[in-house]
């Protein structure tokens, strides 16, 4: 992810200005890649973030584990490559549609993929014991909650583009509050 | 490897279209570079996690097997080149035959170098002990059906290039089936 | 950080020559681009250092910590980006202020994320115990120096790039001589 | 030093060929690049083992030993630009002179700033105590050759770039031989 996360700036290409033109406008005019960026490196950051801090609550692990793991992995590699688009793309209004909709397929690809580890694990019986069942559902819950709202933003993205990349950069501002800590139930507190 | 894996975005590049074009058609063209992607996205990941998993066999390394190592790591890093090439010319009639041949040598390097790894493992005694005779072959066994399939994959591709192609997803897929688990001999299981 | 520090040098492309062009004056005219990538690199270099021994002031860290944290890792995964474009535009005179504008802003970044990053330690007295109280002043007064210092090369730039870049080049120096040590106060330098 | 060694293949630019024209000749023709990344690979995998097993032989470091590594290290993070160059140019006649004189300075900056650190921590007594003088003669009298060897490269491009070149692969293949352990002295062979 920290690779990932930092090659997200070699997809913005140095702008070509020769004799008259102004570079700064040229630079200027990159705001999309530079709002696109940020917008991807919040959420790369944060699902690192949340990742690190859910492989604690995973007690053993195995092979199809791994395997969901690394699907999770191959849709944030991928993001990159989305977000250049949507930089590129953003401001060409004949093209800003198609643009959004597939950031926002890029942005649900992880989400999913991140909820079928998760549902995985619950179902395997992979997480610690002691976690209170309320704190279980409500985490499921969540995840589901991020797949419907990525899936709306990518059925607003066809009608309404902007609208669509408002539920995106929402739903990331939402995950930037302090994360809900996991809850225990009694007697599991001293582990 | 991590490096290597996350690198294989960068190598698909953002298409380029003007005025009337449709930009969700040049995303959707770009589906031999998704494939390749996710193909050699997944084979890495599985050399990674094998790697890891095989590395707790060797009890002792000396320099040749370090150097063997490195040319291991080199072929991986250079898999993001063919796999680029194949996302490029699959779908063009007259190259596909030779970018599937490409790709193929690329898998076929690091078949061939990681069997030399192992056989050279082998053969120095670098191996932990207690390992099952057995065990030990069928490993040498399969690591010498993967390199003979993607020779073959490589021969195949000069007549039929998605048949070629066909073996290489296949192996994948196989050996994206849980790893037998390394058997010690009896009165070496106390390790 | 490693990886941004070793992303400059992808930014810098082959030059292409023909015929009778020389290969040396191409690679020679690309000065600039040498000069920028080494400044960059020693500045993420310092920010590095610096930023792993601070590490050991803060006693612990909250979720506004870590998120203040990532801003400024951003702003680090960015700097590659403005580095590429001085070193592409530095010696072409009608486009040098706005290359020089543009890194100056791309150095002031980190230095305005660093400082919001030990305010609000300050403030929510994450810092470990001990430090002297005059080192914590010195400190907080060293980093919003830096930051006027490249504010005032933001602004110089616009009327002369190269006094704007020499002072980033003569911060970068400063920098490079022996931080000052943490010191604590008398009693807590047995923790 | 893991992020340079992977970056080299990204310098390898995926070749363009329409309709008629043979895609496997293009790939045949980027020899000279294969070749540039195999060289580099295993001279960075040579330092970086080197680095390793020398980092053991220093007892402490200092300001001044840090910034002459992150000097060393900037070397190194550089090679991948160099090593393009040579791939790009080595089969053109008129280039390739320029091309080779490159990238033997590319291999003599690291070169000289590895000998830089060594002989810095050897005057400030960086290194453990025990350590056979002999040995350490030996091995500054090793890493002045290489420098030596490297600057004869340079030189010798000027006039016989193929020459040149041989140096440099021959000094690789020498430094893929054991590298000699350290030897300490009586009475020191108990830390």
């Amino acid at each position: 992810m920290a690779i990932a996360i930092t090659l997200l700036i070699i997809e913005i290409g140095v702008p070509h200005v020769t004799g008259d033109e102004s570079l700064s406008a040229e630079i200027a005019d990159l705001w999309p890649s530079y709002g696109a960026y940020i917008l991807s490196f919040v959420i790369i950051g944060i699902y690192w973030a949340n990742h690190h801090s859910f492989l604690e609550l995973f007690r053993r692990t195995d092979h199809t584990f791994l395997m969901l793991n690394v699907i999770f992995l191959m849709t944030i590699a991928f993001l990159p490559f989305p977000t250049a688009v949507l930089g590129e793309y953003l401001t060409e209004e004949a093209q800003r549609a198609d643009a959004v909709t597939f950031y926002s397929i890029g942005l649900l690809l992880p989400a999913i993929a991140w909820f079928l580890v998760w549902l995985y694990a619950r179902w395997r019986g992979l997480l610690v014991e002691g976690l209170d069942p309320a704190y279980v559902r409500l985490a499921t819950f969540q995840f589901l909650i991020s797949v419907a709202l990525y899936t709306a933003a990518v059925a607003v993205s066809f009608v309404e583009p902007w609208a669509a990349l408002a539920v995106c950069v929402g739903l990331t501002l939402l995950y930037l509050l302090p994360p809900r800590r996991p809850v225990f139930t009694a007697g599991a507190d001293d582990r």
